[in-house]
């Protein structure tokens, strides 16, 4: 039993390129090639090549590969709070839409976005050959990613002080929701918003604030929440408590599904009936039968595809200009708030 | 503008060891063991080190730091479901706790069990330390990891047939739960698993139907859906559609919230008066005020603990035998379950 574990542990790294190029009867410079993406070897010879790399148990090193092409085929994702159920099926389309172009996703999910100067450390060190960054970043940490050449996408986030790419969902379809509650007759609008350094949050609150006030009306209060579900309950008691309100817009479906269960769950206010509620971003959960939740339907697909298009557009060339790409959302009409 | 972005770009990687070394004052090899972890190097020296390589923006190079240490500091996570609502919190904590310990994580997220042999092929490829899998492996794919020195931790199933490590629920707290619906009067039971190649879900049906067995109770019917809520939302329609039940036993949350709705919704079944229904997991939306579901909550935290322990047990010592953890899952009674 020892014996044998020895000498699994001696097959360890499978053969050498040495050893597939003598088994295929080629140069180990062709079997080198054959594994290095975009190089060239007749068609008959890299069958020869892998055959003899399958019987050998070779398979390339990526690691030494990238010191030799420069690139590490590692993309960094870096996410704030991976819990937020909005996260997850970014993350899922992300690491696929990666995956089909050859790149692997080296993970970082940070508990706070205080860790993310330590994240970035790590980043630096791994050569990643660019990032997709879904987290708040300082003026200096994405000056950073410039001052090393390493191209950088923001996702549902961009810059305006920093020429950077990115990729986010626009306000447009929300402002036309708001629009439809006021056009039913909503008055008393409370918000409520993420944490004040969520700049996602915050876009969202400056967003509705701006189209009630194209319609002349003033929301009644603003509350905070953390995105999660107690937090919105908890807002929402919290607004309920002090102000008769008719609508409650919130920054995430999260915090909307929490503050529709302390209206019609704690308080028995019926719903739509006698309070609209939406959401934004279109999580599974809004479209459960309990909830049927009014929302802006973010189309992650779409945004991650761009946002892994427009990473692999820099990789190839560092030089190309900070585009801003801004999606539509799409509004699902679904039971939790009149529309005029 | 063109000329500044050069000069960045000829800044990319930062200054080398030996400018930090004349910075320094030291040879290049005490930079080098400055920067590898468990060689030591005199607090002096060490500072003096720290703050030149901060003044030229030198970062040790992680990847050719591995091809020395024969350590990639790379751990691949292999989730097959990323989008099932369990399995964000799962990764959350694992990328916590592998960072804890200056592990990355190079994440696969498969859309399929198919996937599985190319994600392998990756894996070997970035000469990972090791993997933390939480999707099904073929005994073939198994002994992969043990012929190739991998240390390889299952996470949320085990395997009969191959010695691996692994951590798991255990279906204690399943059978308490099903022998409370018994004494409180169900009789009449339905399942609904999962897809018929998830260990997971076999094992889960499996428990409930040995525990029903020892009741002397056999299960009125299984279904099957995919942990989706509409899978779940749809098997209940079909199980409604043949049988009168009083008890619905889903193989997770997600399933058994869509069956959930299903009957007290679509049907006006009162739960858990005339129906009970149960899950598996403890994922956050089982809290929520529509559904408190009584359910099984998994200790996600102390099982991505011991999963990650005992990875690097098995880093160091890769002839640590295969030990396996089952964890008891946590009885929450919800207010979806009668229980004597």
């Amino acid at each position: 039993m020892a014996a044998d574990r020895q000498e699994r542990s001696g097959a360890r790294r499978g053969g050498t390129s040495y050893d597939v190029a003598r088994a295929a009867g080629v140069s180990q410079s062709a079997v080198s090639r054959c594994f290095r993406p975009g190089t060239s070897v007749a068609p008959g010879t890299r069958a020869r090549i892998i055959a003899a790399a399958d019987a050998l148990g070779y398979h390339p090193n990526a690691i030494a590969q990238s010191l030799i092409t420069r690139r590490s085929n590692l993309v960094a994702v870096i996410i704030s709070n991976l819990t937020n159920l909005y996260y997850p099926e970014v993350l899922a389309e992300l690491t696929q839409q990666l995956s089909e172009r050859g790149a692997r996703v080296l993970l970082f999910a940070l508990r706070s976005e205080s860790e993310i100067d330590s994240v970035l450390d790590l980043v630096w060190r791994y050569q990643v050959d660019g990032a997709i960054v879904a987290a708040q970043l300082s003026t200096e940490q994405m000056l950073a990613f410039a001052a090393r050449g390493t191209p950088l996408v923001l996702y549902n986030r961009h810059s305006t002080t920093v020429p950077v790419a990115s990729v986010s969902c626009d306000f447009g379809a929300g402002s036309a929701l708001i629009a439809g509650m006021v056009a039913a007759g909503c008055r008393a609008f409370g918000l409520i918003g993420g944490p004040p350094d969520s700049a996602v949050g915050e876009a969202r609150v400056e967003g509705a604030r701006a189209e009630l006030a194209r319609a002349g009306i003033a929301p009644v209060a603003v509350d905070r929440g953390d995105f999660s579900y107690e937090s919105g309950h908890a807002a929402a008691h919290r607004l309920f408590a002090a102000y008769h309100l008719d609508a409650i817009v919130a920054a995430n479906d999260v915090m909307a599904l929490g503050a529709m269960d302390a209206a019609r769950i704690d308080l028995a206010i019926r719903i739509p009936d006698d309070l609209s509620v939406v959401g934004f971003d279109g999580v599974a959960p809004a479209k459960w039968r309990s909830y049927l939740l009014t929302t802006i339907r973010q189309p992650v697909r779409r945004m991650t595809a761009a946002a892994t298009a427009m990473l692999f557009e820099r990789i190839e060339n560092l030089d190309l200009g900070p585009e801003r790409r801004f999606f539509p959302g799409d509004l699902i009409r679904g039971a939790t708030a009149r529309l005029g």
